[in-house]
């Protein structure tokens, strides 16, 4: 059984893998740079994902390897020297680390958002922070750990008041494909998602879309296929930031997998997985020794502690006895364990898909039942605890 | 017929088409990062790398999404304020565009070593440039144009009495799964290349070896599945460089076509493509409105132009009429051509593979053959000079 989609979608649709079948055997090469009439899928892919996401410009769709790549190019490539910028507790490393970085190199300062024990932040929060030098606002449209989605339409339309010299940037990698996102609603200048967890393509392709007023400094510079003539990287967007040679069965595998999801429905997929979480926590929460983090959730996730027990033993268990995958430990998020918990140890995840079954989730509960009821005899056995959490407390910038 | 090679090698092997059918079949999803046992097929394919290359640590092998972002990461992240480089002619876009952005930013210094007409550089010519703030030497290994390869070797053995002060970058996309490297004999720092050409694997996957002494500051940094807990970017390779959910099908394709090169030998492969150049070119030179700038070498490249007519129109002639995929231009490689030829519009590329029968290379030489002869009537169509060609003498820093 596999529970964890949150990190990469299993398994992918079938047209997917027949697409992919098909590229081995036509004569294509290098087809994305020679051949218009074949290079087509890319831009169509482009125009799927723009319509998705509800933007105007195709073109200002760019293709990155994923989402870490994507949040790198934009966080490094648009703030400068002495920028102020507003994040939260629920973002991922990929966030954390590159900010962590400027702060060093530029001298940026961080105002992190706490969120309550679900994940979720409070959009005032944001505006409560906003200073004179305020040039970027980051936030994790989706928890990766709980599954809380935020309000990001909310938190648009009130920074709309700063006639745009406020930037607003809104990491997708967990929500694109499992709900609509409507850009024209939201307003973001930067949406940046990745291809392999709800887009369903596959694992190495990843993207963004930019706002056509905005040029970043390119985190990687080089052959372009065209204008090989200029020393200089070339202006145009998506050219600009698409150096060397992409992922194109990537991008392949989006184009299939992006019309699927719009036959199946976001809408469907969200009332689907909210269903399936609402079910699944129902069940988990009478059981005394656990302590549940996620509420209902268009994501699919179910995370929780058992009193007494490191996570990655409840994993071990899964897999051992139900050949279960499931992610235990802190996801590469680790700010937001420390509103939810004060396990060191993270926590364990659960995470479905529209195709996980209900007999599946059966099976989950019935046997996380019987650990409920012989934990006394697993808890015995600890690990020493081996380093502190880590705090926003202790990296905030005032 | 297939003559791009070069650019995106096609066909690729029957075994990698059969482990990319097999992996959707299989229950992986972020098998990379979840389990030791199929996780093991990444450290697997590091250590059939690192012996591909001759280099003692698989864990020195660091993969990207292509050889770009594998030199973006080293040029950018080993290169200090005011360093100087030496280059070559024969450079990639990749190089050239990320060294001339660092004249601007870093103040950095680069002097570029000329090649004869076939693409050669003299290694002397390299020792006389070297000065006392020389950190960098950057050395294609063969040119993407002319197939002309380096005598990396020697300029290795050269560098050997600078005790490693001076670090020696060797890129080796177009070389790598077309001739032996042996790093034990060339003692390069870094080793640049990529999966697309001739290491038969898939696009959008890519890598460096890195020397354990050196340490670069990463590229991007983020999730890294593991030491979560750290706000910055662990200090362990490859993890330091690996930041996000990699092309692990680009992995699954490399780990099986270097088992397929390797079964065929390298030296087979090499004598092969030495065989069929020397063949193509002994055929074209005896046209009278032909300029070659090829070699015998054991890239498959044969490059050249028709007198008084425009490259690209060569390539669109070949397409039109044999259904054959060539490059025209500059490929990405614009300063090489100042040596080779007056043509503002590049040349003709046609590249081959192991694959390549001879029958398809008859055909097109009896293409070019009957071409040759219509010359007069077809190079009367010509296109305005719109841009002039780059040139290393105006980019020199003395």
């Amino acid at each position: 059984m596999y529970f964890d989609n949150a990190a990469t979608s299993y398994p992918k649709p079938q047209v997917v893998k027949q697409a992919v079948i098909d590229f081995f055997n036509e004569e294509n090469g290098s087809f994305q740079r020679t051949d218009t009439e074949n290079s087509d899928f890319i831009f169509k892919t482009r125009e799927k994902i723009a319509r998705l996401l509800n933007v105007e410009s195709p073109s200002n769709i760019v293709f990155t390897s994923n989402s870490t790549e994507s949040l790198n190019m934009i966080i490094q490539g648009f703030l400068k020297k002495g920028n102020h910028v507003i994040t939260t507790a629920t973002e991922h490393n990929s966030v954390i680390r590159p900010l962590i970085r400027l702060r060093k190199e530029k001298m940026i300062k961080i105002s992190w958002i706490e969120c309550n024990r679900n994940g979720l932040i409070k959009p005032s929060d944001i505006m409560k922070n906003i200073r004179d030098n305020t040039t970027l606002i980051i936030v994790n449209h989706g928890s990766n750990v709980t599954g809380q989605v935020q309000d990001i339409e909310q938190i648009g339309n009130m920074l709309k008041k700063y006639g745009g010299k406020i930037k607003f940037l809104v990491d997708i990698s967990q929500t694109a494909g499992h709900i609509k996102i409507d850009n024209s609603k939201i307003g973001a200048d930067f949406l940046a998602f990745t291809g392999h967890k709800a887009l369903l393509g596959l694992p190495g392709i990843g993207g963004f879309y930019i706002n056509p007023e905005i040029d970043l400094t390119p985190l990687k510079v080089g052959g372009t296929g065209v204008l090989s003539e200029l020393l200089e990287q070339p202006k145009a967007v998506p050219l600009r930031y698409e150096s060397g040679t992409m992922n194109t069965i990537g991008i392949l595998s989006l184009y299939h997998s992006i019309d699927y999801l719009n036959s199946l429905t976001l809408d469907k997929i969200e009332s689907q997985l909210k269903q399936k979480t609402k079910y699944f926590i129902d069940r988990l929460s009478k059981l005394d020794n656990f302590e549940i983090y996620s509420l209902e959730n268009p994501l699919g996730i179910v995370s929780f502690n058992v009193k007494g027990i490191v996570p990655s033993r409840i994993s071990h268990f899964l897999l051992k006895d139900l050949n279960l995958k499931s992610r235990s430990g802190l996801h590469c998020a680790p700010f937001i364990h420390e509103f939810l918990h004060k396990n060191p140890f993270g926590c364990v995840r659960l995470s479905m898909s529209y195709d996980t079954t209900n007999d599946e989730i059966d099976t989950v509960c019935n046997y996380l039942e019987r650990l409920n009821e012989n934990v006394a005899v697993i808890q015995n056995i600890k690990l020493p605890k081996i380093y502190e959490m880590p705090s926003i407390r202790k990296v905030e910038d005032r």
